[in-house]
């Protein structure tokens, strides 16, 4: 059986989950805590260096780390991620864009409020993230305006891990004070998913 | 003919043409002036609405972004990408990590230095991103240390786009003043990759 090390609050965790409730893949999750300092123990350091979850761990015993990752690695084969090599570098390009110019300002403002019980005032990066958020979101509204999904009829194609990694910080977005309200497609494809078989909702904090 | 938009005093530009480089693969270069807002014209946004570079254009005039899905893009039936599941996964790994833990910080001091003029002084955030990028340095000095490259033995792995992604900004690491002394296994990775066949030097800004 697969084992997946995370806090299923968390987006990226939440991300793994998601995928492996739609595909019906049976997997044990071993709760850690990272405001414990979970991530930074010897031990969790010896399955992954880098000291961040989720973390699976094959039926083998190894280790794969990086959500975006963990996701393509259990899509392969699946109708979660295209067959052809256009398709699969799109669905990378969206979850680098999610890594990168996404998660760092959505993901962590919902953190230094949920987890770190942060205020705009504790935080000098408070107003800066909160814009790039908000560009993220932009890029997001034009992409998906007059489509069902990020990859869209080009590719054939229904949901793919591509929706699924942006999703998962998208929909709790406003936990960390965003107002969706100007983002109509956005609002209509966060609808969408949760129609999906086998949808799981986060876990609250 | 292949259409890379970019600046080749950028890694992540001078990733995606180090690949090119080591398969051969004849390509036109545009050249974007990021500092002078040319990566923001209507124009641009228009094939990139990211506003990012690079940017390949496809022969059918598709467009790629993000460097790290291009290079997926093009290292698919090559040696530079595994042909097994979990290779493919590693690699992904290692390049979600790239942009995720290790470009904010080794990268953008050195965009600070070089494009942006600005000193350690200039910048609140200076000291917290050369720690997160000296922790960086920390987890590819242990993944490095008795192999040759980041997928190793295990995988009957030469070099791959994991080892590409990471040179690009690592080996200027000391243009945005990391000193990598202390990292033995780094430096010996950072002296063979320049012995591959069809290496190309990043341009000097």
């Amino acid at each position: 059986m697969l084992k997946l090390y995370g806090d299923p609050a968390s987006g990226n965790c939440y991300k793994v989950q998601l995928l492996l409730h739609f595909l019906e893949i049976p997997y044990d999750l071993v709760e850690i805590d990272i405001m414990a300092g979970e991530t930074r123990t010897p031990a969790f350091l010896k399955m992954n260096p880098i000291g961040r979850i989720p973390l699976l761990e094959l039926e083998d015993g190894t280790h794969l780390a990086e959500s975006d990752a963990i996701l393509f690695y259990l899509a392969e084969g699946t109708r979660f991620l295209p067959d052809d090599r256009l398709g699969r570098a799109r669905v990378l390009q969206w979850m680098f864009f999610e890594q990168y110019s996404h998660e760092p300002y959505i993901a962590v403002l919902r953190f230094w409020k949920l987890y770190a019980k942060k205020s705009r005032e504790d935080e000098p990066q408070w107003d800066a993230r909160e814009k790039a958020g908000y560009a993220a979101l932009d890029v997001m509204e034009q992409a998906l305006d007059g489509r069902d999904w990020f990859l869209g009829e080009q590719f054939g194609q229904g949901p793919t891990i591509a929706d699924i990694a942006l999703y998962a910080y998208t929909h709790v977005a406003h936990e960390g004070g965003f107002d969706l309200s100007g983002y109509p497609a956005v609002r209509a494809w966060l609808a969408r998913l949760p129609t999906l078989p086998g949808y799981l909702s986060i876990r609250k904090r």
